[in-house]
């Protein structure tokens, strides 16, 4: 079922869901924001299989989302960084965490904070208007169709963010 | 390998993954935020096979993601409307979006734009500070340990947004 893709899919969602869209892959993601590096890190993090981390692994690194570099010469071992594009998924996954925190909470309250390494405060992510400077509700965002768009996907209404009735 | 779940992990990305972590179900969201809500009319759009669209609007109903309404009485039918819950992943979807955008472009530029409604304005997920007003970049949002944490999960340090080295 997975083995599916969404080649005829014209959208930037299923695209990146192509990189990302199995779980683990997300969390192997998240393990590197916090510092994890070594594959002995991130598979004791994770409690996932080793073939299915290395596999997980190998395809981060195809799609420039981590790099692999040595770290030891005898016997050569690597480690797993983050790229300028993985570490831009900071944004979608802090907005992941916080969706999470608040519509599928534990008890005791958020596991992590997201703190703003000049003041301290708390980071939140938000939809912000590049023109006006507004932070908006989601309901406040229209989806309109772009200059890549191509087709029947053209069919679907541009209604993001209806409200619900 | 996808019927493992992260029960073990105390992390709002792995629950909300439990909600998300297929990619169809995502693509589900998405085009409910364009306003599909016909089952003909998921089906249409996504070209998945029908026992897994009927599983995935199960799955999200369940969850509380999507509320599912009879619109016809005689044979009764369903559509499928965005719950609260569901509006507000907006913010991750957007964002996951606008990554998609600028690190796996499709020639002739993005497929969907997303305008702020009162001004038209162009609408882009920022990280922001609560305490300061900062739109900041992910290199300057750190993760620190929050009330919920427990246990073994503290051994990863606290560390996000790291810079590439």
């Amino acid at each position: 079922m997975l083995g599916r893709t969404y080649d005829d899919q014209v959208c930037s969602i299923a695209r990146a869901l192509e990189v990302l869209g199995e779980r683990w892959t997300l969390l192997v993601v998240r393990d590197a924001m916090l510092g994890v590096r070594r594959f002995e890190d991130f598979q004791a993090s994770l409690g996932v299989a080793r073939n299915v981390l290395t596999e997980r692994l190998r395809r981060l690194v195809e799609a420039g989302v981590l790099r692999r570099e040595p770290y030891q010469e005898r016997p050569q071992r690597f480690e797993y960084r983050l790229t300028r594009m993985g570490i831009e998924l900071a944004v979608p996954i802090i907005a992941l965490m916080h969706w999470g925190d608040e519509h599928l909470p534990v008890p005791g309250g958020p596991p992590r904070l997201i703190q703003h390494r000049g003041c301290g405060g708390a980071v939140e992510a938000e939809l912000v208007c590049q023109q006006c400077g507004l932070s908006i509700e989601p309901f406040r965002a229209a989806a309109v169709p772009g200059p890549g768009l191509v087709g029947d996907q053209e069919r679907i209404p541009a209604r993001a963010g209806a409200h619900p009735e």
